[in-house]
């Protein structure tokens, strides 16, 4: 059975900012990957779907992408929420970040047809960005390595949401 | 009206090697990106649906990452075919990449709702091993820069896939 946590800070989002494709709880086709604390790491579980291969038994890079991105952007609200004073089930938001930027190195093809365990470490770069260094694991060994650099939204995202300029 | 080439590489990978869920044309629930030559530069082509959004009105990162993943493996193969005096059509099978690693970074957002270039430019830094620059422009403005270091493809992978150990 798949391994999730009590919340995650995907959970704590508000309605607005919930229709991320990868992480968003209100995308119903989306992967709804959920993000959260175990001791000092930040971990994020996801099992891929049949059709996520990139070879027959070997999952797909995008896919590996997708999870490394949303964990990094997950994990930056988490450890930013918890600088502010806070934590998940306080009754406060947690802030919302964007991806700066990606970096993915695929060590070894990921078997598919397992969980997939992301392990990030999250570093304070400057107040409004964040590192955050992610392992992801199949079946207890280490496939892929990512690092995002994530920034807190900035308001041009927020002034178009609001508006509803979609 | 969507621009498509009239044969992309991915059209001519056997149907063993057609099953990515990027750019696999046998995966049914997958997003088919497709890879031409248009002079020197490599170009996909992709319109993402509206599921892919990270909010209202932006395209999902994770879904930029894996056009530019697969645009790095398809440009690959194209300019290792050209390379062995082959183009597509002439009834040789062109050689498959996979992803060693993957940069991606997110110049600004990217909107929703028109097609986006991906343009690739490719250079080989080894016989088995191609770097491929991409910008990904939408509506003109580029939004998205990424590179991908592809290989050819190791027989490890040929050798899982021929046995059907999945």
């Amino acid at each position: 059975m798949e391994e999730r946590a009590g919340q995650a800070v995907q959970d704590a989002y508000p309605d607005d900012f919930a229709w991320c494709y990868g992480c968003g709880r209100l995308n119903e086709k989306g992967h709804h990957f959920r993000t959260w604390w175990e001791g000092e790491h930040t971990v994020s579980v996801y099992t891929p779907l049949p059709e996520h291969i990139a070879l027959p038994g070997f999952v797909y890079g995008g896919l590996l992408a997708s999870l490394i991105d949303c964990h990094g952007t997950g994990s930056a609200a988490l450890a930013l929420h918890r600088k502010n004073g806070h934590e998940l089930g306080d009754g406060t938001e947690p802030p919302r970040f964007v991806t700066a930027s990606l970096k993915v190195d695929f060590v070894k093809p990921t078997p598919h047809g397992v969980p997939l365990k992301a392990v990030g470490t999250v570093q304070e770069i400057h107040p409004k960005r964040w590192k955050v260094e992610t392992e992801v694991y199949a079946a207890g060994t280490l496939c892929v390595r990512g690092e995002v650099i994530a920034v807190v939204m900035p308001s041009t995202f927020l002034a178009r949401e609001r508006s509803g300029s979609e």
